[in-house]
C-alpha cells in the first residue's frame, strides 16, 4: 500500500532504508514526525492552520491538505512510527518539473536554541539565502520519456549565485533543457507556466498580498514548491503550474507582526521570475552564461 | 552663519563641544564627512544617486536634495572637515514631530568587516530591528508653546515592544500627547498625517513599490525619517508630512537583487502605520497599554 515517493526534490528520503516520508495510491503523502520538538511543531502547525478562521479561503490552495497524523510501518523498517497525513502535491503528475525554493533571507528566529542559530546563520551565509533573500533545495525537470529527468540535490543549488538561479529558472521552463543540450534554455514555456492570469508569478502575488497582511504566523525556513506537467506543456495544455508552502517545522506565532522576512523573500524570488516574462529574449542573449554553467555549475553524479 | 540643529532627533550631535551636523539660514545641512570609508560610501552614494539615470523622477523626493560636498570650520573646533552638503528636510518647520526609523532586520551585510557583522548582528537582536523588521532611533513630538517638545533617544525607543511602538505612533499623530498626559493618544492627526492620497501611508507605499522593483541600492542600516508640522495640524491645514530617507554610509551595490532586507522591514513598518488607520478606534481601547507604557517606557531624562 505505501511506496517511497518518485518525485521528491529535497528532505529526507526513503530511499537506502532510511526514515522519509510515503505515498499511497489515494493521493495522500505520509511525511514521518521528526522526534524532536520540530515533529510536534509542524503537527501544531497543521491542525492550528487548517482550523484557524482567519486564514482567508482563498489562502488555503497554497498549502497541502492536512488530514491529521496516522501511525505506520517507518520507512526504514525502524517499526510503528507517527505521521503526518499530507496531500500529495504531485500524485496526479505523470511528468511533473519541480522546484524546492527555501523562503527568506535567515532561517533562524529568536525562539530557536542559541546552536540552531549560530548553524542556521553560517549557512545562510554560505548558501544564497542571505544574498537572494531565498536558496534552492532542489529540482527535477523533466526532459523526454527516453532521457527521464534532470535532477539537482541541495547541496549543487544551495549555493548558486544570482546569475546561476536565473539560468535554473530559465531552465525550468524551457523545451530544450536537456543537460546535453548546448542550446541555452528557450524559455518555450515561460509565459505558460510563469505567466498569465493562473500563473506561478499571479500565484507568488497573491500569497505576497496575503504576507503584506497576515500576522499570525512566521514562515522560518519554509519552502515554496514550484510544479507543473511538462508533457502536458509540450502538448501546448495546461499545464497544472502552481505554487505550494511546505516544511513547517520551524513556524512560530506572528504576535502582530508580519513575517518581514518571508515577504522579502518571496519579493525577490517574484523579481526574479518576473524578469523572465518581462526580458523573454534575455534567454538568447545569455549564451555566454548557459557556457559558463556548462562548465561551472557543479553536478550531483559528475555528468550533466 | 553656521549654527547647531534645532530638530535633530538620531545620529552624532554637535552639543558640547562634540563633532555634528550643523544648519545655515539657507535650507541646507552639512553632514561632517566620517573619517573611515563611511565617510566616503556615503558621498559616492549620494554623488551616483543623484546622477543615476535609472532612479525614477518621482523617486527623488525621498531623497535629501544633495548639493555636493564643503570643507568648513568643524562644530567641535578641531579646523576644518569635509563635510556632506545636503538639503535641511525641516528648514521650514516651525514644530516638527519627527521620528527616525532604521529599517531592515538586519543592519549588517557580506561586505562589512566580521567584527561590524558581529556588533550588528548582537545589536538587531538586542533592539526591536529583528523582530519588528525596524527599530526606532529618535522621536520629538511638539506639544505646545509652553511644553515645547516631547523627546526620547535611540537609547529609549530602539528596544521598544511591538505594544509600544504601536503606542509611540499613535501618540506621534495624537493632540494630546503631551507626556503629562493621562489620557490614551486620540489619534487625532493619523487620517491627516497618515492617511489620504499624499499621507504618510501613501508615501511609503510608492517608496514599497519602488523597493519591490529596483535592484540597484541596498540601504543597509538606512532610516525613514516622518516628519510634519504640529501647529499646522492644530490648526487643520495641510500638515506637510512627509518620508524621507536618510543616512546612506553603508549602502552598497545591489547587483540585480532587490534589498528584500529594506523590503521587508519596510512593509512591516506600513502594516503598523495603516492598522492606526484601519483601526482608529483601538486608541481608545488601549488604555491599559497606555497605563503600562507611563510606567514602563524608559525615559531618557528620567520624567515623563
Amino acid at each position: 500500500m505505501f511506496k517511497i515517493p518518485d518525485h521528491q526534490v529535497a528532505g529526507h528520503q526513503a530511499r537506502d532504508g532510511l526514515l522519509g516520508p510515503l505515498i499511497d495510491d489515494s493521493g495522500r503523502f505520509y511525511k514521518p514526525l521528526q522526534n524532536d520538538e520540530r515533529g510536534s511543531k509542524e503537527v501544531s502547525f497543521y491542525t492550528s492552520f487548517s482550523s484557524n478562521p482567519r486564514i482567508p479561503d482563498h489562502i488555503h490552495k497554497f498549502f497541502p491538505v492536512f488530514y491529521g497524523t496516522q501511525v505506520l510501518e517507518a520507512s526504514d523498517g525502524s517499526g510503528l512510527h507517527p505521521h503526518l497525513v499530507l496531500e500529495d502535491l504531485v500524485s496526479s503528475c505523470l511528468s511533473p518539473c519541480i522546484m524546492d525554493v527555501k523562503i527568506g533571507s535567515r532561517t533562524w528566529y529568536p525562539e530557536a536554541s542559541e546552536a540552531y542559530i549560530e548553524r542556521c546563520f553560517k549557512k545562510d551565509r554560505e548558501t544564497s539565502s542571505l544574498e537572494l533573500g531565498f536558496r534552492l533545495s532542489g529540482i527535477q525537470i523533466y526532459e523526454s520519456k527516453e532521457l527521464g529527468y534532470w535532477k539537482r540535490g541541495r547541496k549543487v543549488v544551495q549555493k548558486l549565485s544570482a546569475d546561476e538561479v536565473r539560468q535554473v529558472l530559465r531552465k525550468f521552463v524551457s523545451s530544450n533543457s536537456s543537460g546535453k543540450s548546448d542550446l541555452s534554455p528557450d524559455c518555450a514555456f515561460a509565459s505558460m507556466v510563469y505567466g498569465g492570469s493562473s500563473g506561478i508569478l499571479a500565484q507568488l502575488l497573491e500569497l505576497k498580498a496575503w504576507f503584506e497582511d497576515q500576522t499570525i504566523f512566521h514562515l522560518n525556513s519554509c519552502s515554496v514548491l514550484l510544479v507543473y506537467e511538462k508533457e502536458l506543456a509540450l502538448k501546448g495544455e495546461f499545464s497544472g503550474a502552481k505554487a505550494k508552502l511546505i516544511d513547517f517545522a520551524h513556524v512560530v506565532e506572528g504576535k502582530g507582526i508580519i513575517d518581514h522576512n518571508f515577504l522579502g523573500g518571496l519579493c525577490s524570488l517574484i523579481k526574479f521570475i518576473s524578469e523572465i516574462l518581462t526580458s523573454p529574449d534575455e534567454c538568447e542573449k545569455k549564451t555566454s552564461l548557459q557556457d559558463y554553467e556548462k562548465n561551472e555549475l557543479p553536478s550531483d553524479n559528475g555528468a550533466l
